[in-house]
């Protein structure tokens, strides 16, 4: 199985790792604009071998996970370059656009959108683990839109490398998406920025202090701008009602604290205190 | 050694299982206005027996892990109630108002103030690990105000279960702490708020597409509200000045977003991101 791999960092690279965990005959080629991604990747044996744009004619899979808005400048442009039978499958964390981007393609039915809600803070080739999509959920959108022997390959694959699969318009996975992914990372960038200007305020010291907790909440702040940068700006409709909707949280927790109305905060946590329940499903699925 | 917890949740009952792993002759009593919460602890063999207020007497060494709240309305009764060469110490989360509350109480010198910079977010005697304090860091307040013997003593303990120690003064741990650890619980508790809700509103499966991700960042609005109620009131006007300084700039990122400015976003979450290195040292330190 020839796969191509477009991006061979985290994403890419996971899932390059992944097919060579699940199939013996497997030949993985990595396409990066960063050169030297692309020596690591080879050295780290993520991929088999380099290779470039004019070689995407002999893929038989591509999977392309780069920033979002340069999926959506290149995904026309891949699709015009390989075969008739190529399989190209997407991972990137925005569908709306990049669906839109192909809606017309004459071979929009080579390609399957999908969104792996697997990941880690960290990034490039180094980042890439072989279970990472172990017990994931992928999330596939325009489903029918796809070539029924191609989705019956997508879907081998992904059950191969043990992932479940839901189904989704991507306009409704855009919007639930912003809740549960996009506003968790500004949650956290906008925390580890609120504590990184205090320390350089005056305390140099303030992160001795700082436990597991810190550590947990702040973790996403980690992530790459560069990904993330786009799917802010794809998905802005959305991650905007998400961030208005919770900077009015943060503010009614303000005005009950200014209140000194200690009950109402006691009972808004333990309201929310229910996400113990919802987030075992969370721990059992992912 | 008799040592008495007052508290025999995850903060008490951990202190308890440390000391059982250090020492061979210890004997933990347990006190706990949940008699639910005592029985279960024995049962667990985190606490050897049950006695009450009336036995503080036989105490070589007090440790309360309970509401900042309790602890400053109960702390000058547990002096009155010990001899003069035990050892008080306190787990609180807040410092200042603790070590005003015993500022002029004749047996002052028999307390010592900490804070240990460690926990989960889950409560109750089943959540004790002994565990919890190995390679934590234990914030001492105010420690020239123990006697001398005693503040001996405590290192000892301290050291012997594996803790590092800084010494601060009570108004300025408050400050910092509100940053690196207070902050972090609001911030995820209202993170949990905003999901939830937009789960009721209409969609009842939005948690199917939460990632590992999100469940780090929102874990801790897992947190017992009737512990940190009294830290946020204890510690109001510090932090109130970080909630403040958070929603600043989540608004900005928000205007940001708003006037499409990507080249800013991008700017701010890569400053961000040396929260890795600062991270790093917490990794090794915690």
């Amino acid at each position: 199985m020839k796969v191509f791999v477009i991006g061979v960092g985290l994403i890419g690279g996971s899932f390059a790792l992944a097919l060579k965990e699940a199939y013996k005959n497997v030949t993985i080629f990595g396409i990066d604009n960063n050169d030297a991604y692309l020596n690591e990747a080879l050295e780290l044996g993520v991929i088999d071998e380099k290779v470039d744009w004019n070689d995407l004619g002999e893929a038989e899979i591509v999977y392309t996970a780069i920033p979002v808005n340069v999926l959506c400048e290149l995904l026309p442009e891949i699709l015009d370059r390989v075969s008739d039978d190529t399989l190209v499958i997407d991972g990137g964390s925005t569908k709306s656009l990049i669906c839109e981007a192909v809606k017309e393609h004459p071979k929009r039915r080579n390609f399957l959108a999908a969104h792996p809600i697997a990941g880690t803070e960290f990034s490039g080739p180094s980042a890439a683990i072989k279970d990472l999509y172990k017990n994931k959920t992928n999330i596939i959108c325009e489903v029918e839109k796809t070539a029924f022997k191609l989705q019956e390959k997508a879907l081998k694959i992904f059950t191969d490398i043990g992932m479940r699969i839901r189904y989704m318009d991507p306009h409704s996975h855009d919007k639930h998406i912003a809740y549960v992914s996009h506003l968790s990372h500004i949650s956290a960038f906008m925390l580890g920025k609120t504590v990184i200007e205090k320390e350089e305020e005056n305390e140099r010291d303030i992160f001795d202090m700082a436990g597991s907790g810190f550590e947990s909440t702040v973790r996403l702040a980690k992530s790459s701008p560069a990904m993330w940068t786009p799917i802010f700006q794809q998905n802005k409709t959305n991650v905007l009602e998400t961030l208005e909707k919770y900077i009015a949280n943060l503010q009614q927790f303000r005005d009950l604290m200014v209140q000194d109305d200690y009950e109402s905060i006691y009972e808004v946590m333990e309201n929310t205190n229910k996400i113990k329940e919802i987030l075992k499903g969370i721990t059992v699925k992912n």
